[in-house]
């Protein structure tokens, strides 16, 4: 408890000791210049309650300008975005992705496409095949850069005072969700993302997480430190619950609950075949 | 030829105009609140060139709490990070990963690691199968949340001063790699990440993309903007690479070249089998 207690003193002369407690609940210290982007990063949240507050002008194409300043492998640019704000389309996506109300408040709900139908039509019209799309290499490439893109897109709209939250509940329904946006044949709803001004009302909190010395490791991989890791990581998540007056559940418990089996996964064990259906042959 | 001409002329007194001219060298034009990071996420470049400078102390971990701060789906942080400072190590990551120069020439080669191992042994520890991270779905979420991690990584990394460059490379000998940095089963680094201090005396330029029109839609996927997007971006690109001295090279015939089949893929076309010896069934 000294670590906490140090840690804790540190917070008043030292922004960058007080987002470290916050994340990790220890006395990580880090002699980083600090500046309002770090800030930033450090101190995100996924925000679930917005205000009925219009957005920005601009906002929307401020995110993908964020987003289309991410790497991209040998520049492919393979993800496209579909900006919805029509309150009856949003509805009808979050009766897709499980019900999850803040796509029904959120005044803006971003849905990320890894997109190779544009990659494909390139093929076309230059007389090249592009067969290379059909192998699960090209889907991970496009996973990955769509995901980049999104995570710089997050940061721009908080940087601007918005918050967002990401829904993988999108990939439940991904045959149907490709219907409701008119998803061209080798596209795909990686992920949503909800946009709105955060409510001050039903303020979001900093989740700790894993101890560094739980998923850094140098030169190899190593697990001495896992089982102690775990359990530190256990009793800092249960101390957040007990301020956040949530009920208390270890970690691991959770954890090991959400991938227990293809039950607990909402539908998306089928997501191979739906994909097949959808273009991507993933060979 | 007028919308750049207004911009050009915008860019002395508004930050935001050069970045997204750098971006776009179009006349878009955004009112956003301007500040550090938002210039940080729009200014990004990969950086291939390092000096022989150390890296400041405490990088790493920097790195490692700015990834940690991205969001993961259900908390399950399915990722791990193997920071590599070995010359020797590089050098035979560097032979398996295409021969990348900046790989040898980085003080710090951050490998970003699918985990699911902590996971399965999470379920170990209290009793619960984990048959869930057998599916393409559990390996999906894993590098969705990787990456995310990562492009915060970088931000981070870039707030203070550093340069970096992902290495899908890596992916070219995944069992290789894995040997070299002892992984374990159900785990697979997705791609590497450079970093170090950038060379001034080789500075890397901010490379245009494709025009808003071509990525972003409204309520539904459209197409009709698509030719004529493409065809603005090639010419775009051709002026990008006069300046920098490099061969013309329109984007559509690079694109559809490194997308045409199996050989363009550098031996990633095996990956679903690699994978599945690597302990994801991918089901």
């Amino acid at each position: 408890m000294s670590g906490v207690a140090w840690t804790k003193r540190a917070q008043a002369a030292d922004p960058l000791a007080t987002r470290l407690f916050d994340r990790y609940r220890d006395d990580l210290s880090l002699p980083a210049k600090w500046g309002e982007a770090l800030d930033l990063i450090l101190a995100h949240r996924s925000v679930r309650a917005y205000t009925a507050d219009p957005l920005p002008a601009g906002t929307i194409e401020l995110a993908v300008a964020a987003a289309q300043s991410a790497a991209t492998s040998s520049n492919l640019q393979p993800w496209s975005v579909v900006a919805v704000e029509d309150p009856a389309r949003k509805a009808r996506l979050a009766a897709l992705s499980g019900n999850q109300k803040q796509i029904l408040h959120a005044p803006l709900f971003l849905l990320w496409i890894v997109d190779h139908h544009r990659l494909a039509q390139v093929g076309e019209q230059t007389g090249t095949p592009a067969n290379a799309l059909h192998y699960l290499e090209s889907f991970l490439l496009g996973a990955v850069d769509t995901s980049l893109a999104a995570q710089n897109a997050v940061l721009a709209l908080e940087a601007i005072g918005l918050g967002t939250c990401y829904i993988g509940g999108i990939r439940n329904k991904p045959a149907e969700v490709a219907t409701e946006l008119g998803l061209p044949p080798q596209s795909f709803a990686l992920f949503g993302l909800t946009v709105g001004h955060p409510d001050p009302a039903a303020p979001a909190s900093v989740k700790p997480r894993l101890p560094q010395e739980a998923v850094l490791f140098r030169e190899r991989y190593g697990e001495a430190a896992a089982p102690r890791s775990l359990a530190a990581y256990d009793a800092r998540l249960r101390s957040f619950q007990r301020e956040q007056e949530m009920p208390e559940r270890d970690w691991t418990e959770q954890a090991s609950q959400r991938v227990r089996g293809p039950d607990s996964l909402a539908g998306r064990d089928v997501l191979r075949d739906v994909l097949h259906r959808l273009g991507f042959a993933l060979k």
